[in-house]
């Protein structure tokens, strides 16, 4: 991963100290350095075709991402799907997709309580009754959930108390997923671990450069972040991202009662350009952009050199490669944001490949948690969730 | 459709007289009067068994958000894909997973010169030189896209000069492709023509209510309007709205020199509800919220009346819908948002048909051609994109 910033470093008053003092207390910190040998052995021994993960938010974004991101060629022997939500027409066309008898289900709830999941699971049970062949369970030691497993004799992995669910992607909750399909699990920590190792032995600052810029900045007029990633490989990262952002970063401060947030916004380049740069551009200058790269797309398709009367003056394109297009193409974004002074940083990851999206994911969770830190607000609670499930429940007894 | 203000109607001057007047210039507000025989005698003629329109931005957009609201249930006998950016890998995948030879091509671009398209278009022509058999051509008059299209005896359709990319959904531009694979374009204009009928008659005010209170309140607080849809079908839609309000709202005043805009953002519950909500409810208080719902999804599936050990306190969703789970699961954001004060309103579409994904789409170019004129805006140009395709034109002879 290499990182540019375009703006003005901002001497970074040692937030490394403190920070290594909340890794004895918040987990996810030290998953790039977990024993994964029990996940690895169950993979190994799951020969279905279809893996389908029931999981909503941090259930199942964090693996949505990965899987998204590195099945960009479809060259996986198994299949992976999420029931990530209770719309009754992606239940269903998903469920028609696969053949069910083949297929191995994983529930992921932290709480073991999530109404979605477990409505979903339950009419899944209805159809064929769930046992330790074709269901295995994901969630927090002691939970209800749990104890419906050990009921069924199923295999259960426990999540890690102190590890949140939009900070799990690293843990069980999207290891076992992506090891059973066949994804490297063991290059994905390890490019989390070259991320961290970077950062607390100093030699990478660009975590810390941006988090005082966004929130130097932020009280003054940058109250949105814009994730510009540059190739449709990005779009389960982007969602990530929104919810590790926005559900970490809206709170009330601790120390106040003020309302504090960063809002996040994920485009996707080049179909952005014809859409939200315009509003960047031209509309209020509340936004700060980070573009995001891939050096190496591992495909050469190119425009060819040939020429369409009438249509001479696009030959200009002749001979590039459509990843050498797409990435001159986020050039020209970048340069045309800089000129009007739009804050902004770009990360370029090597490849298509395990060790660059581990590196990513573990670069986000660490900037959101020094930003949240900056914010004054606890990074790891979702007060602010909780009335509306309090509202459905009220609702659904009366229905 | 069926709309619900929560918040206080402002008595609304009257603004219909004026857009009567610009209806004279501006073409999208008569598309649904238009005649559409000869694509209708067009799409009859197509015996291919996939459509693949090559388009970007306000070509590809509003297609795409029709047919993946229609096609929810997977029923088209014909396939439509869109080639809607350089991304190699897109590009690769898409065309991989159908039969080339049994494909008609659309190349969709208004001014005719859409690098990104044109690219795309000469990569296909290589492989198969393309004739009126398997390409037609959808552009203005005059464009250098139809002098290539005639150039090679190919259908061409025209883009009524009037209707910006955007706003040219209810064109040829959505009503060729989505015509082709056996979507009811008539009722499509007919749900634009009710709404139009209803707001001109001044029976439906509910657009100049939002219009009001957006742009009244936006100078003092609220920049960003959160579209929160309830179910997946309208992932593309949300994408059509976010192009559509981005780029015509964020724009230099006519009358000033001030930058303003107003930021969209595309959810989708309830996944949504466990990421971004937090942010609305404790971030900082400078969103609206429109939610989008749909009455009735077509589909009876419910959760069990069953039991699961542990887990019987999850029976209180049993014997319930889930589309009607889904929309208590918005009734209860809507209730637990308007509790703190953010301003609200809900819109209700009928069904998952034509008749209403036309009336919504006209109600949001209607909504937005209203707030740019509150505004003291042009909705029609986007000037600011322009920077970055100078730059990439200069990247690109260099390169």
């Amino acid at each position: 991963m290499k990182n540019s910033l375009y703006f003005d470093e901002v001497s970074s008053e040692s937030f490394i100290k403190e920070t290594s003092i909340e890794t004895g207390s918040v987990g996810f910190y030290n998953l790039p350095e977990q024993k994964i040998d029990k996940i690895l052995e169950f993979a190994k021994s799951v020969k279905h075709k279809n893996v389908v993960v029931i999981g909503i938010g941090g259930s199942s974004l964090g693996a949505e991402a990965i899987y998204s991101f590195l099945n960009s060629k479809n060259h996986y022997d198994k299949k992976l799907l999420f029931l990530d939500t209770t719309d009754p027409i992606v239940i269903e066309n998903r469920l028609a997709s696969i053949d069910i008898n083949s297929t191995l289900f994983m529930i992921i709830s932290k709480s073991g309580t999530t109404v979605e999941s477990i409505s979903i699971l339950k009419y899944l049970d209805e159809k064929r009754k769930f046992d330790r062949d074709n269901l295995i369970v994901i969630t927090d030691k002691g939970s209800p959930l749990e104890k419906f497993g050990e009921s069924r004799n199923l295999n259960i992995f426990h999540i890690p108390n102190n590890v949140g669910g939009r900070y799990s992607v690293l843990s069980v909750v999207g290891l076992v997923p992506l090891a059973v399909i066949g994804i490297n699990i063991k290059e994905l920590l390890k490019g989390a671990k070259e991320l961290k190792e970077r950062f607390f032995s100093e030699k990478d600052n660009h975590i810390l450069a941006k988090k005082s810029t966004y929130y130097s900045k932020i009280s003054e007029q940058y109250s949105s972040n814009c994730l510009f990633s540059y190739s449709e490989v990005f779009r389960g990262f982007n969602s990530w991202y929104v919810q590790l952002w926005a559900e970490s970063l809206g709170k009330k401060q601790i120390h106040s009662t003020m309302n504090v947030g960063l809002t996040p916004i994920g485009l996707i380049g080049p179909t952005d350009q014809h859409s939200f740069l315009q509003l960047i551009m031209e509309g209020k200058a509340d936004k700060t952009v980070t573009v995001l790269k891939i050096k190496d797309f591992g495909t050469d398709i190119s425009v060819p050199d040939i020429s369409l009367p009438y249509l001479e003056k696009l030959d200009i394109a002749n001979n590039i490669k459509f990843a050498d297009l797409i990435n001159l193409q986020a050039e020209s974004t970048i340069e045309a944001l800089d000129k009007i002074g739009v804050p902004l940083d770009v990360i370029t990851l090597e490849s298509i490949g395990e060790k660059s999206i581990g590196e990513l994911i573990y670069y986000y969770e660490l900037l959101t948690a020094l930003v949240a830190r900056q914010l004054d607000i606890n990074a790891y609670d979702q007060p602010g969730v909780e009335l509306g499930k309090i509202i459905l429940k009220d609702k659904m007894a009366k229905s």
